[in-house]
C-alpha cells in the first residue's frame, strides 16, 4: 500500500543551501564530489532504494530470518538485492580507496544512508555493521589485518559484526565474561557466549568478520580488562578467501518486535581463533571508534523511518475520503473530502514533517562537521569540528530515534484502523523504529553521555561549538523583522537551554544524581534548540524564494518552520520547568516501593 | 518472563478513600455492595485474571486467531478460559438482574475491567463487545428482543458485535452502503460488507449477535438515514437456542500489529435476516449508547496495559544487575547494582507509575459519577453527574490510551534489548495498546468531540461539573502549607486550562478550524489538570498516614504525587503555549505541498 520515493529535492536543499558555508567540495580528497556528482549519487541511490530495497521491506518482515541447523537464512530476495547493492559499490561508499573504497564525504554517504533506512531498515543492518567493523579495523588493526580483511569488507563479499552484549550484560560491559587465551602463534582462543548480535549469521556473504570484546587471562577486572579480537567465521586460506570453519556457531536467533529480516543472533565462541585488534585491554577504546559512527548511523535510522512514515501518511491523507471540512465541503464533487482537510490530521502531518525535515538538517550539519573534523587542513578548525560532533552525537542518536518512533506512531494514527493492519506497512515502521531507541546505547545512556561526559569535557569546550554559532546567529538577525517569527522563539528556547545548562552543571558538581535525573529532559531541550536554529536558518534561506521558481517547495519550508515554532518548540518551556524542578522526587522514592 | 498481580491495594485505596464522598453503597440497588463484598469481588477477579487469562496472553499473541474454511478459531486455551469466565458470572457483572445480571456498580465492574485488560486485552475484547451489544439492545430493543437475546448475552453463551465500519468508511458513517430491505414479516434483508469487526466470528460461544448499521430503502442520505439491525449468526429456534444459519459469513480476518488473539473480521451480509433495533433512521443514536460506554472501556484498556507494563518494568529493574550507582556501589556484595539505582531508570518508572495510578483514579472518579448518573434519586444530582461523564468520556478515552502506549513504550525501554524480544512479553503491550488510540473513534475524533460538542453543550453547562470541584478544592486548600507543593502547581495548571478554554471557545466561534487545530493539545491539557487534581487529593489523603500502618504505600503515593507535579505537569505550560499560538500555521499550509 505504501510507497517510497527518495526525498532528493529536500536533500539537495539541505546539502547545497543549508550547508553552503561548509564548502565540503574544497576539503582534501573531496574535490571530485561536485554538486553534479553528488546529485547523480543521490539519484542512483534513490532508485536502488525505491526499486530494489523497498519492495523487500514488507515481505522481509512477514517472512523474517529463519534459523535452520546452525545457519541463518535471510528472507527471499535479500541475497539478490545484496549482490546488486555490493556490485553498485554501495558497501564501500566512504571507505579508503587504498582498500577499494569510494572515499565519499560522510555528508553524502549519510544522505544515502537515510534512503537505505527509509526503504528497508533490516536490509541496511548488514552493510551497516560491516562499515562499523571496517572502521574499527582501519583505525586499530595491524597492516596485515587491514590487508587481509578490509578489501573484502569494502567490496561487500564479507561482512562484519560487533560482539559486545552477553546474557548478563549489555550497558555494563565491565561484566563481560568471554575469555581469550593466548596461543603459541600470536593468535588467541576465544570462548564465550554473545547475544543480540546483529548480522551474526546470514547467507548474504562468503564470510563474516566478528569483532569480539573479551577478557584476556590475568586482565584487570571490569572495563579496563577488555580487549578486542577479530574472529572470522571462516579463517582466511592462503589465497585470502574464506577457508576452514572457525569455532563460532550461531545457536539461535531472536524473535523480535521488528527488524525481523535482520538476524539477531546468539553466537557461541568455542575456542575460536581470534586476533587481537589494537592494544591489550584497550578494547573499549577501539570499540568506541565503531560506536560513535554507529550512534550517528542509528540516529539516521530514526530519520529514515520518519521520512517513510511521513510519505505514507501524507499520500493516504490525500487519497482517503472521509467526512467534510468543518467550514463546508472543500471538494463537493466527491462523496467526501480527503482527510487532509481535517485540522487534526494536518496537525499530525505537519508534526511529522517538521520533525523529519529538522532531523535531516541536523544530520547534514553533523555529517558536514564530521567531514571537516577528518579532512580540514587547519588543525584548529578540524578539532573544533570534532568537538561539535562529539557533543551532538548523543543528541542525534537519542532525539532522532525518539522522533522516529513518534513519527511512525503518528503515521499509524493518520491511517486509522488501516494503520494497524500489517499488509498496509505503516505499523512495521513503528516496530522497526523501536529498536533504534535501545541499541548502540539506550537513549538514557545517550543523555547521560551528553550531560556527564560531553558537557563537562575540557571545561565545557565542546559546548562552545554549538552555543557560539547559535548565539551569533540570533544576534546577527535580531533586527530582521521578516525573520522575527523564527528568531524570537529560537532566542527564547536558547535562553532556556543556556540557563538549564548552567543549573544542571552546577547541581551535577554537588550531586551527579541531580544531573542524571534530568538528563533525558535536558537532551530533548538541547535537540529542540538545535532544530529551532536549523528551522530558522531554513526559513531565512527560503523566504526570498517564496514567489519565484519552485515556490511551492520554499513556501512549504517557511510554513513548516512557522508550525515548528508555534506548536512544537513550546515543549522547551515544559522541559525547562521539569529540569529546574530537579531530581529530588526521582531519587527520594523508596526503592522497595517500586 | 513478566508476571501480573492485580493491584488490589491501590484499587481499594481509590475506591474507599478517594471515592469516600461518593457513598456508592447508598445508591438504590447497590446496598449489597459493601466494601467487604467489593473486596471479595476484586480478589476473585484478580485471581482469575492472574491465573487463567494472563497465562494465555503470550501464547495467544504468538498463535493468533486462525481463519479456516469460513470459521475463526481462537488460540489454544481461549475456549476453556472463556467458559470459566462465563461460569463465574463475569460476563453479566453490570447487567440487569431481570436478565440474569449481577447489577454491580460500574465503579466495581470497571476495576475488574482494568484487570482483564491488564492480563489479556485480546481475550477481554470478546465479553467487552458482548456488553456493548447488551447495552444497545437493553436501551433500544423491543421487549421480545430483550427476552430473546439478553439472557444469552448476559450468561455469556452468546456474544455480540458492533458492525459499523465498511471498506470506504470508518469515522464518517454517513457513507455507509449496507442495505436493509423490508421483508413481509417485519424483518429485514441485510446486504453489505463490514470490516474491522472485532469478535465478528470465533468459537467461544454458541451464537453471535451482530448489531449492524445499515441503510433502509429510501432512507435519507448521510448520517440521518442509518438504522440499527440485530443480525444473529444463527437465527434462534423455537426453543430460543441457536437455530438455522443466517446469511452472514466471515470471509477473512485481518493480520494486525497486535491484539492478535482477538478476531478482527470481514463480514459479508448476504440477504441476512435482521431485526430493527430502535427507530428507523435513528441508528446513530442507538449506536452512541454503545459507543459512550465503549469509549470509557477503551480508556480502561489503556490503563490496564499501563499497569501491566509498570509491573513488568519495575520487577525487571529490581532484578537486573547492571552498572553502579553514580555515587558508588549501593549493593557492593553483588557484581553490579540493580538498574533501579540509575536516575534515568527511576525517572522512567516514576513516569509510568504516576500516569498509571493517575489514570486509575480518573477511571474511578468517572465510573462513580456514571453510577450516580444512573441511580441517584435526586434528578439534579443525577443529571449533573451525567454532564460530568459526558465531558470526561473523550478525555478518558484519548488520554488514557495515549498514555497506555507511552507507558508500554517506557516499559520496553526499561528492559532495553530484552524489551524488544517477543518471548519477554513487554513489546506485546506496545503492539496491543496501539489500537486503543484508534478504535471507538480515533483520539483526534475524541479531541474534536471534547472541543466541538462537549465544551459548547448547553452554553458550557458540562464544563462546570469539572471546573467547580477543582476550583473549590484549590480555594479550600489555599492556606494548607503541607499541601502547597501540590496545590500550587495544580492551581497554575488549572489557570492555564481556564484561560485556554476561554480563548479556544472564542476563537472557535469565529472559525471552527482554529479550535479544531488545537483540540488534541487542549484535550491533553484538560487531562493533565484532571490528573493533577486527583494527585493532589491522593497526596492529601495519604499525608496523614506516612508514619503509620502501611506507611510505605502512603509514602509512595505522596512521593509519586510530587514527581507528577515536578516532572510531568510542566507539560501544561507547553500545551498552553501551543494552544495560544493557534491554528494558522496548521491551516495555511498548502494542501498540494504535503
Amino acid at each position: 500500500m505504501l510507497g517510497y520515493k527518495a526525498p532528493v529535492e529536500d536533500l539537495r536543499f539541505v546539502l547545497t543551501k543549508l550547508l553552503a558555508d561548509q564548502d565540503l567540495n574544497s576539503l582534501p580528497g573531496y574535490s571530485e564530489f561536485s554538486p553534479d556528482l553528488v546529485e547523480a549519487i543521490l539519484d542512483e541511490a534513490g532508485k536502488l532504494c525505491a526499486t530494489v530495497l523497498f519492495p523487500l521491506n514488507r515481505s522481509g518482515d512477514e517472512e523474517g530470518c529463519r534459523y535452520e541447523n546452525g545457519v541463518v537464512r535471510t528472507p527471499k530476495g535479500f541475497k539478490q538485492a545484496y549482490d546488486e547493492f555490493a556490485q553498485g559499490g554501495w558497501t564501500g561508499l566512504t571507505a579508503d580507496p587504498e582498500f577499494g573504497g569510494q572515499d565519499a564525504p560522510n555528508t553524502v554517504a549519510n544522505a544515502v544512508q537515510e534512503m537505505i533506512c527509509s526503504s528497508n531498515l533490516s536490509f541496511g543492518m548488514y552493510p551497516g555493521l560491516t562499515m562499523g567493523a571496517y572502521h574499527a579495523i582501519h583505525a586499530h588493526g595491524t597492516e596485515e589485518q587491514k590487508r587481509n580483511f578490509l578489501p573484502k569488507l569494502v567490496d561487500g563479499s564479507w561482512s562484519g559484526t560487533m560482539c559486545l552484549t552477553e546474557p548478563h550484560c549489555g550497558t555494563d560491559l565491565g561484566l563481560i565474561r568471554t575469555r581469550a587465551v593466548k596461543n603459541g602463534d600470536g593468535s588467541y582462543n576465544i570462548t564465550g557466549t554473545k547475544i543480540f548480535i546483529s548480522a551474526g549469521d546470514h547467507d548474504l556473504t562468503d564470510n563474516i568478520v566478528h569483532l569480539v570484546l573479551a577478557r584476556m587471562t590475568d586482565a584487570p577486572e571490569g572495563i579496563k580488562g577488555i580487549s578486542m579480537f577479530l574472529v572470522p567465521k571462516f579463517l582466511p586460506n592462503d589465497a585470502g578467501e574464506a577457508g576452514p570453519r572457525n569455532g563460532v556457531m550461531c545457536s539461535g536467533i531472536e524473535h523480535k518486535m521488528g527488524i525481523k529480516a535482520s538476524a539477531t543472533c546468539v553466537l557461541n565462541f568455542d575456542e575460536a581463533t581470534g586476533y587481537l585488534v589494537g592494544q591489550p585491554n584497550k578494547g573499549m577504546r577501539a570499540m568506541f571508534t565503531m560506536m560513535n559512527a554507529a550512534r550517528l548511523a542509528v540516529g539516521i535510522q530514526g530519520l529514515g523511518i520518519a521520512e517513510s512514515a511521513y510519505q505514507g501518511a501524507s499520500s493516504f491523507a490525500r487519497e482517503r475520503l472521509q467526512g467534510r471540512a468543518l467550514k463546508g465541503p472543500k471538494y463537493p464533487d466527491q462523496a467526501a473530502d480527503p482527510i487532509l482537510v481535517h485540522p487534526d490530521v494536518r496537525h499530525m502531518l505537519l508534526t511529522m514533517r517538521a520533525y523529519t525535515e529538522g532531523a535531516r538538517a541536523l544530520v547534514a550539519w553533523v555529517s558536514a562537521k564530521l567531514d571537516v573534523s577528518k579532512r580540514h587542513p587547519d588543525q584548529q578548525t578540524a578539532s573544533d569540528a570534532d568537538d561539535f560532533v562529539s557533543l551532538l552525537t548523543p543528541v542525534v542518536k537519542a532525539m532522532l530515534t525518539d522522533l522516529g518512533t513518534d513519527v511512525a506512531n503518528l503515521g499509524v494514527q493518520v491511517l486509522g484502523g488501516h494503520g494497524y493492519i500489517r499488509e498496509n506497512g505503516m505499523e512495521q515502521y513503528v516496530r522497526d523504529a523501536r529498536i533504534c531507541q535501545i541499541y548502540e546505547g539506550t537513549n538514557g545512556v545517550q543523555a547521560l553521555d551528553l550531560i556527564g561526559r560531553k558537557l563537562p569535557a575540557h571545561m565545557g569546550r565542546y559546548l562552545k561549538q554549538f552555543f557560539h554559532p547559535v548565539s551569533r546567529y540570533i544576534e546577527e538577525h535580531a533586527d530582521d523583522e521578516a525573520l522575527a517569527p523564527f528568531i524570537q522563539p529560537l532566542s527564547k528556547a536558547f535562553g532556556r537551554l543556556q540557563r538549564a545548562t548552567g543549573v544542571v552543571a552546577q547541581r551535577g558538581l554537588k550531586d551527579p544524581n541531580q544531573a542524571a535525573a534530568v538528563a533525558s529532559d535536558y537532551l530533548r531541550l538541547f535537540g529542540l534548540v538545535a532544530f529551532a536554529y536549523l528551522w530558522a536558518r531554513m526559513a531565512e534561506i527560503s523566504l526570498p524564494h517564496i514567489e519565484g521558481e519552485n515556490k511551492r517547495f520554499y513556501r512549504a519550508k517557511v510554513d513548516t518552520a512557522q508550525f515548528f515554532m508555534d506548536r512544537l518548540l513550546p515543549q522547551s518551556g515544559a522541559l525547562f520547568s521539569s529540569i529546574m524542578a530537579g531530581g529530588d522526587s526521582t531519587m527520594d522514592f523508596d526503592d522497595e516501593a517500586f
